[in-house]
């Protein structure tokens, strides 16, 4: 992986942009070696990720002169280097299940990311994984009334630690409009139900009650419409008459901890790109 | 499967049922095969199943036998004798991939059926799966304004062929409550989305709207209640970015004939019991 | 879909290649709406396909010119024009599900390809799907000794109808070395295994008494060694402990007849790509 | 759970054996919830089990009336009290994905077992889970020519610990004959391929190589048959061209982990069944 570089970027479509991208990737002198292209007819959005080797590249200068072609084109994008481990903040209540299955990840290398910081409106101890080794812990307690206060806390890690994107890991408190502001497109939430089914509290109890044969997890971006952010990854697994809610949450949590560790990695492959309220994801 | 006789039966839990029906089984001759039992914790219902090879079994005996003591537990019940195929009338719209499916798994023995009657909306001619050979085949108009005359065709069909089971194989109308009532508990549906998500018209239009990375299908019994009748069975498909309505449409069929499948086999295979608004299944 | 056009392309990998054929396509007056490309870092080859719009193309000029820059980097490709339909061959033996669904899907316009003529070593009588319509149906039995003479006529038949593609839809022969080669990179398999478990006859049988929990089936291109060609498309299904070899037979349809049409589909679009013995499928 | 006792037998089928046992535990006081039963048509052998709840039940009396009806039988038969948590030996090697998983799904109370002990080939700090707290370790180095001795350790760890079960989680030394015969029937292998696929070493680098585009993991009872023993549970992902070995195993840890869970769990609940060289799996 340590010399592929990675461009990503959204716009407007027009003819000749992917004419335009690999020329200019070309004439910098990259090798693509990997390249998704996608011009959605409905929306009329285009997408476009790429990798590349890139062998002496001087990425600041690449840099700037791409930010011209960009700005033309009114472009979201990215250009990653190599190596570059992104800073992530977890946030976590009281089930660490996702919370430990992403701690191991990037442990043996499956997701690279750097995690910086953990959050928790509960006390260290009463989690179960002992992944967490060194990394930072927060523990700010949230009630109705501190709620703007807590927020702000985490605000303030968040921007301390310059966090790439924050992932709430069955962190089950409501993000207030302005916090979901503030981590508007960068910030991916796990949900326990296959959306738009079930949403709100206690899925698996409403999965239980209307007899469902299939159990999911969702895992979307936050935005100040609860469980209604754009989706990036849904998986479900089959369920019996013989499951009660408590047996459903026991299954539920294997399939959330694998949507979410999905979701994580395409964002931070730069795979995922916002359109409108759907997602592009270009698959690994 | 030709000397396999099946006894179904639901009621309130009690302890000793199993050993009473088993024992009834074992003395008049019976050699179970194939047995499953369930007593739902929550709901304090009982279900059990079971398959016997019966030599020279004389069933209207046993059957006068047994009611004794199913009337004496309130039993909802019933005994299937070898070889019985149960009579069926299959209803459909313009889409018929559902119908034409089941269809072709009755030719080829997969599911043990017999089809008494297609009723439909539309004419013959409008279907494209050249499977229905000499079923009879009606053709019963429908308007918002003679909706309960249509529906007085159709319970008089179902009536004189002696249906056991009509199938809505896409039949896209609505029954009214009326209807919905006179078919309870031997009417099954299958809904295009992977319900409780996107109910009513359109499901994959909704579906793609909402940026969903996987669509099912929801096959259900019938009740007053639209798109809220127990379910039977449930799967799913992964679909992508690149799909569009129509391609999800498409896609959706082969989700939707499988499902409706195994609800109409696990239903004739008396393997479905009624558990309050949830269905309890047992499998092949 | 009707003015989109598809450049499909593999060669050896070298930098500029995506810059090369998005630049030609650009020139030329094309709107690249879909393009994916990878270069696979083990093998070292490239492969691109591309999907554009193309208002007022003649497509026989771009050919023409698309062919120099073909020749001088040693390209397999080919371009297709909007609304062309491939000419596809079905070959099949006495199990007529794969037949009889790759026929409906064509009729619904799922899938676009233009069925030139049905081979079977059994006559037409033998199969149970109406849907063969006018198609040509050639019966040409087989024999241990008259099996040159048999590929003979199969022969004539492709090179008398320009076929595209050959399907073998359960077609229970195995075809000569000869008649392999002859069919080379244009005629895909539907194996009832999940390969490389349970090759040669009777694969249910042999998974039966194996005891596996889930069967599967296998698309595949067919070459000299039988069950080894390079793989396109394969999917599986849970099975229980109550199933029978006759059952698993049953299950095991569905199965066969979705990843055939899966892979029958994706050869037709100019999905598929040979990478020495495994594949690049590009997924829609 | 707390008071839910469960009785597991099998034995060759005879007529009444349903009404034997039931009978036999409705006379003693139990009230059956749950009860599967099955007689395999081609084995000839007979499989039950049973939940029950027992008031004031008492095992030891009622173990010994059973055993008269059991060795009349010769049935294979086990009697699970309340709260038993089955003692287990984990053995593992380098990679601890399974492992810490298989931990971490007993701390959260969705195994009911007691890991006594875990053994390994490798010291403890090689490994990166740090779910072990204070389960005693045993690191048993082994080589070529130390390996009877090797096994001889391990066998006594098994014996002092009067361990239930032993898994293999991605243990990588082979047993010798005579291990695999002293753990016959209380040892499961996790083996990281759909079995009977890409058996023996580095299976997904087989994989590759076969161009499969599904992987799967295969858990099954240890045999003095490599990769041949009764097969427990199974499960595969998709994977696409993309995916370079190295990919597939990194993705494979999830399957794996999750097939070892599945099978682990079944086992240790009296769910799994041998029935000569498969196993009966009575589904939760």
């Amino acid at each position: 992986m340590s010399n592929t570089s990675t461009l990503a970027l959204s716009c407007k479509n027009q003819p000749g942009l992917v004419a335009l991208v690999s020329g200019f990737l070309t004439e910098n002198g990259a090798d693509i070696t990997d390249l998704q292209q996608y011009a959605d007819p409905i929306s009329g959005n285009f997408f476009l990720r790429a990798e590349f080797d890139w062998n002496g590249a001087d990425h600041d200068k690449i840099r700037n002169s791409f930010k011209q072609i960009a700005d033309q084109h009114s472009m979201i994008w990215s250009l990653r280097e190599p190596d570059y481990a992104p800073k992530v903040v977890l946030m976590v209540s009281k089930f660490d299940h996702a919370l430990g299955d992403l701690l191991y990840r990037m442990r043996i290398g499956e997701i690279n990311m750097n995690v910086v910081a953990i959050v928790s409106n509960h006390p260290q101890n009463v989690l179960t994984t002992s992944l967490m080794g060194d990394i930072p812990y927060y523990h700010f307690p949230i009630t109705k009334d501190t709620k703007p206060q807590q927020e702000a806390q985490v605000k303030q890690v968040v921007t301390d630690t310059g966090a790439d994107l924050v992932v709430l890991a069955r962190y089950m408190q409501i993000l207030s409009d302005d916090m979901a502001s503030f981590l508007n497109g960068r910030c991916i939430n796990i949900h326990h139900s296959f959306l738009p089914g079930f949403k709100g509290a206690k899925p698996y109890h409403q999965a239980y009650k209307r007899g469902v044969k299939m159990i999911g997890a969702t895992s979307h971006y936050v935005t100040e419409d609860l469980d209604e952010g754009p989706i990036i990854a849904q998986d479900v697994a089959v369920c019996s008459h013989r499951e009660t809610p408590d047996q459903l949450v026991a299954k539920g949590r294997d399939v959330e901890r694998r949507v979410l560790a999905r979701a994580v990695k395409a964002h931070l492959e730069d795979r995922v790109f916002l359109n409108g309220q759907r997602t592009v994801v270009f698959e690994a």
